[in-house]
């Protein structure tokens, strides 16, 4: 966003639908002329009749000429001032969704002195018309992005203004506290305190336990709406690609019925439970076990140190279950913060070979470990390394996949978003948290070793800033063009 | 197009606006539930306000809600039965533009009942309720598809209604003299002639005129529609690149100004004074030399046989006139029909070889043939075959591009598109035209060798018809599912 249209209320115009070809697509203007500029070039079918004229929240129907030259039949929705999405008078033209006909109608509006939006600057606009606070207008763009229930529940129930409301109610107590201290510093000649200091230690003690709730709710938050990064490894041909492939398909039937929408899907994502689950491309890294060795490559490193969860697939048949477990206590020690699933695959060829002497007990036991009670597999290598789970399974026929999923859903408690708890998702809230309660902590520390007014006065003004900075009540040019800069054209 | 539906007026529901992420997306519902159904999911934001006692034409702001769980803020066009494009009762969704939202929405309604539609059903609804003839329905596809100012001109004329009513009057013309001609059959025993012959004659030929000149329109139309193919050619380092990229690079600036609109641009189309042409890709033909001399290569015969114009590019400085005069006369023997450009490049290398000793009139002259008289070329090689235009230039310095654009677009009469003049531009109308024309002829062979009144009616009945056919009047299954089965969905 360019620096000199942050606080610009001229008209602008951009397309509001995604690129390319649909049955139609729709152009926002929004600003003071929006009306009278869109009746320079929209003809009604109704003769007479001027979008000047009409009511609020009408659609109108007509066509867009450039002087006598008709560009297309369109459909023009009318927003009063006020009465809008931005807060301005704003204008909806839909026309036949060819990205020709779209441009030709943008370009008319731009010739006759109608500026091309920036990014996100619509949604800028009805933030700063008050519409609502910067936090829920970044929950527009989170809307958008959202490519799963919980991402989009998520970005709702921000966008309806529950992490601005929560940010306040703590501000507001500070902000209390804040101006008795202030008050101090007026009078800080006569050496009076106002603010009870003990009082205002529970205070700040409970705006901190508060502030840490939701920076621990981050972890949820974040995985829910940038999913969760998996890396599956192992070496060639033990059964990665046909195990990714058993992960996928039965996630991919639900949207396949409706034709058209599933040109935007991802090849490698898995959506469990309205989680994204992202498999990290490790196509670069095929001799894994090379790798684990001889710690060379520093690349495959990097993926697996972005990964939440490491899943290492071994073909049981090429292995032994020694080999198995120095590698789980290697990649334990390597990974110490990620989730490893160490995946048995193939056990069904074990089985063949040594299925008969296994008692039923055993077989039970595996069963259970695979999920699937009516599976008679079985596999009595007995496998225990601390913080590594093992996952024998077929990818082949399918069996032990759920128990991939059950372990990888166990991972976020998706019941958190249903208890009306405020979940902060966004990287930003979670840094001017952070912020925020180091100030705090600096407070306490100010308060409780009796340091003077002014440098107390310092820390809580700090507090205040960064927790003003998330709902947009105190906020930077650099901020707003920063937020607004990664919205997409339209939005 | 499921050949069970094209008859079904239930409620059909699916994206109109075009896949992938903006602000926001549009669903589209049409049908005798449509406003019931979606009142189910829609709760306004004024308390207790149903979609169904909502005024036609009118936006309504509110949510789409699962039972207690919020899927998104919406604004939702009603459409009155008899007041749609369909048709029908018509609502249309707009909601935040994640395909995710957009699916799970459509999957509600899906889930109670509403049928995802097929591809065109929309317009072929349009079409079944009298809202236009068949040839309009098809200009809204065109209407879509279209690229260039020509063919979006093209389209909208043909949506206006121009094609189908110039064939509704020459088929009332027809019917009127059919039916007496139909008479004389009911009367056939007693040898009576209804019809004045004579008259009849005349009209045919009146109307086979009109035929003609309607058919002859299609060379045009098709070029607008479809673009005009243009194979460049030539040996490696000629410079065929450089010459694309000269023609190109002007007409790019002027979309991208536009942020956001220039994503669907192809690499390889120049759109010309509103006409599109298309570089045929001859990546594979490197070798276009040896393949002219040597008529192996039959993909690249193809390629230039689909060509309306073929560029041949030469390096003035790696070959000699009679060469390429000798290439000229091949080139034209081979392709008769087709235009013939070919482009001598690098004469500005030539001119620093032999510039000393020309004359200042032969400088003058060539600088007339490069199109830019303050080009101080020389270039003396007299070359002359009949039916190729040879085009000095410097693609380099971009010296003579214009003069290549110019000749193309002397292929094309746009002075036609506002004449008023009917164009047709659809293959399906050509070849009804056609089957008409031809039944016409027979009638008229019937009428002036004086064959007998029933075999006269046949050829007049099949010629209203293919006439019928154009516009609709005149239908059968396979013809509706074969057009609207081309459209894309939601449309």
């Amino acid at each position: 966003m360019n620096l000199k249209n942050l606080s610009k209320s001229d008209t602008i115009i951009a397309p509001a639908t995604a690129p390319g070809m649909g049955a139609i697509a729709v152009i926002r203007i929004s600003g003071p002329e929006s009306i009278s500029i869109t009746d320079k070039f929209f003809h009604s079918f109704k003769k007479g009749k001027k979008l000047s004229s009409v009511k609020t929240h009408t659609a109108n129907f007509g066509e867009i000429k450039n002087g006598d030259l008709v560009i297309d039949e369109v459909l023009v929705n009318v927003f009063h001032d006020g009465k809008s999405f931005t807060g301005e008078e704003t204008v909806e033209i839909s026309c036949h969704g060819s990205t020709y006909i779209t441009q030709t109608i943008i370009q008319l509006f731009v010739d006759a002195q109608i500026r091309p939006a920036d990014a996100g600057e619509f949604t800028m606009r009805a933030y700063r018309n008050g519409k609502f606070d910067l936090s829920q207008a970044e929950a527009v763009a989170d809307l958008i992005h959202s490519t799963s229930k919980a991402s989009s529940q998520l970005a709702l129930s921000q966008l309806k203004g529950g992490v601005g409301s929560e940010i306040e109610k703590l501000r507001e107590k500070l902000l209390n506290f804040a101006s008795l201290i202030e008050l101090e510093l007026d009078f800080s000649e006569e050496d009076v305190e106002f603010a009870d200091r003990t009082d205002f230690i529970n205070l700040v003690k409970s705006i901190q336990a508060l502030i840490e709730k939701l920076m621990t709710s981050f972890a949820l938050g974040n995985a829910i709406k940038n999913g969760v990064p998996v890396a599956i490894v192992g070496a060639p041909n033990v059964g990665k690609s046909t195990l990714l492939n058993a992960l996928l398909e039965e996630d991919r039937a639900i949207v396949s019925e409706i034709a058209g929408t599933t040109r935007d899907t991802i090849e490698d994502e898995l959506n469990i439970e309205g989680i994204t689950y992202r498999f990290i491309d490790t196509a670069g890294i095929r001799k894994t076990e090379d790798i684990i060795e001889n710690k060379g490559i520093e690349k495959t490193f990097q993926k697996m140190d972005i990964a939440r969860v490491i899943i290492q697939v071994f073909d049981v048949t090429a292995t032994t279950p020694l080999e198995i477990e120095k590698r789980a206590e290697s990649l334990k020690s390597k990974y110490p913060t990620q989730e490893l699933l160490i995946v048995l695959n193939k056990v069904d060829l074990i089985q063949k070979a040594n299925g008969a002497n296994t008692s039923d007990a055993k077989r039970n036991e595996l069963n259970d470990m695979l999920g699937e009670r009516d599976l008679s597999l079985t596999f009595n290598w007995k496998l225990n390394t601390k913080g590594v789970t093992f996952i024998p399974i077929s990818a082949k026929s399918d069996k032990g996949i759920s128990k991939i999923k059950s372990e990888l859903t166990k991972l976020i408690d998706l019941g958190k978003l249903n208890t009306g708890d405020i979940i902060i998702s966004n990287a930003r809230h979670y840094n001017s948290l952070k912020e925020a309660n180091e100030s705090l902590t600096n407070a306490l520390t100010a308060l409780e070793t009796g340091l003077p007014s002014d440098l107390l006065a310092i820390d809580i003004r700090a507090a205040l800033h960064a927790l003003g900075s998330i709902t947009g009540q105190i906020t930077t040019e650099d901020l707003l063009r920063n937020i607004f800069g990664k919205f997409c054209i339209g939005k």
